[in-house]
């Protein structure tokens, strides 16, 4: 397992020469230049084998995946991706394996493309299949979306549909599974990072957090860093036909805790509705307000305008 | 495993609030200012369990070396740390192990905060223990020590004596080891990165690369960056005493090819001999001129002034 070769081979492509980027992949350090004005965001988030995937996905997916999920960071932030490092540890029959190898570096390497996150450095070693990947993005000084500042009164929101990826998921690990579930699949390998989303929503958002591990759960992170509480609809939680058409119980436990949704889930003041509207529009992306933000702490839940409480056992209530 | 309890309470420090860092752990990214006029230095590494490290090596060193080896990378751009990211992937009951938790996060953070280089988040997972850190840090714009700035004629100095991590960890593998190897036991486990000498090199070395795997091999990379050869006096390989009685051939093989030195070799041009030569004064590490820059490909291997060939297959010409 020759880390400069394998670095060499797979993952550096001609044309890396971003301006932003004075220095690549190569040296004990990357350099990157950051813009007049600007902090740099950063963060790092690790997939591990048969925890965050299952040892035979195809590897251009889950090149795709470790990427995606690290953007989604970014966007929550509101940051503007600016470059990518990966720390790859491989069992030595991967790093033998071109296939593997080629398929896992053109996914992971066309997300970064796609994004202008030029893979700036990174290391390779040996061992249990695990894929850490850092982020470095930037945003105007003072502007990111943080998610300690939502206000009491403020409207919460929420991109896309939530619960495909972890319905698909369910279904293909109990096979035969249900077909719409399966057609969901590519919600759960190939998630689509919110990064224009993230940036258009600076300067109207008052807070916002990725949904990586299920609303209920990203939500609430959100409220504690606020120092305050929310009110859920639970009949307005944005779900896909598919998932529209199952079990209620099911569908909205998937929704709410199953996570590997990499949507947005923000706040913002009531007088931005319209803004916030016109920016669905433009970007393509649905946005559904879903709640409110409270003086109180914790998530109350709401359906059909009554309170209803969220048993740990599940969603029984719907039934 | 709650990843969120594990950073509070053995990562999260009261007073972590640099000027630099405007958010730090707790957010979907960190935000750090960068100083005007700077480019930011980034690097990322990752220790793996029985193949950086052994299984049962006590936690607060190898809460230490898995910084250290990270700021080793911007000390051989002659960058300040500014921030650390740490990506920790552990098995349950490591996670559960408040003593294990304890010293490996005190052995981290004591070396982050005497190099000013606050950890501002990351990620615990399960899984095979693995730890990946990122590191950043600041360089004044363009004066970075990169690897591809040598010149022909430029002298080669290297930092501090070689090969006593590779005599240590030999003497640990096969025990009873000799007892003035396994006295170097820190310089394999606790390795102290040259980050104020990195610094001070700016605008003195053309260029310069950090000894992690082994002179040879770190300097055939700087050649090959820099499009130079070298020269290197065996003889002048600078030594620990203890490693210094030992069979010559054993001691050049662990100075050349042992690894995890973690000190710098740089090229400067012959004029700044005496302002170097003070440098190591001021700092009082040493500091030895061990070769010369050359117009050709690879290194040449000078003994008493006569070149030399080392085998792949050992050293044995020094019997």
């Amino acid at each position: 397992l020759n880390e400069f070769a394998l670095i060499r081979r797979y993952f550096k492509r001609d044309g890396d020469d971003a301006a932003s980027v004075p220095l690549g992949i190569g040296d004990d350090c990357a350099l990157l230049e950051l813009a007049a004005g600007h902090q740099l965001a950063v963060s790092t988030d690790t997939l591990v084998d048969g925890r965050h995937f299952l040892t035979d996905v195809d590897p251009a997916t889950l090149g795709h995946k470790s990427l995606a999920v690290n953007l989604s960071d970014l966007a929550a932030m509101g940051a503007t991706p600016l470059a990518c490092l990966l720390a790859l540890t491989l069992p030595v029959e991967r790093a033998r394996d071109d296939r593997w190898m080629s398929a896992f570096s053109d996914g992971f390497l066309s997300l970064s493309e796609r994004f202008g996150c030029p893979l700036v450095g990174g290391d390779t070693t040996q061992g249990p299949l695990t894929i850490g990947v850092t982020v470095l993005g930037r945003v105007v000084a003072g502007a990111a979306l943080r998610r300690d500042g939502a206000k009491v009164g403020d409207d919460i929101h929420v991109s896309g549909t939530l619960g495909d990826a972890a319905w698909a998921l369910d279904a293909l690990l109990r096979p035969p599974g249900d077909a719409d579930a399966i057609a969901m699949r590519d919600r759960l390998e190939r998630p689509e990072p919110r990064v224009a989303l993230g940036q258009s929503l600076l300067g109207q958002a008052s807070a916002a957090i990725d949904v990586s591990d299920g609303l209920a759960g990203d939500l609430a992170h959100l409220c504690t860093a606020s120092a305050v509480g929310a009110i859920i609809h639970l009949d307005r939680l944005p779900m896909s036909e598919g998932l529209g058409r199952i079990d209620r119980a099911i569908a909205v436990r998937h929704a709410l805790a199953g996570g590997d949704d990499y949507e947005l889930c923000f706040t913002a003041a009531s007088r931005q509705r319209a803004a916030i509207d016109a920016l669905a529009q433009d970007s393509g992306v649905r946005i559904t307000r879903i709640g409110e933000v409270t003086a109180g702490t914790g998530i109350v839940w709401h359906c059909d305008g009554r309170e209803i409480t969220l048993g740990l056992d599940g969603f029984d209530h719907f039934r």
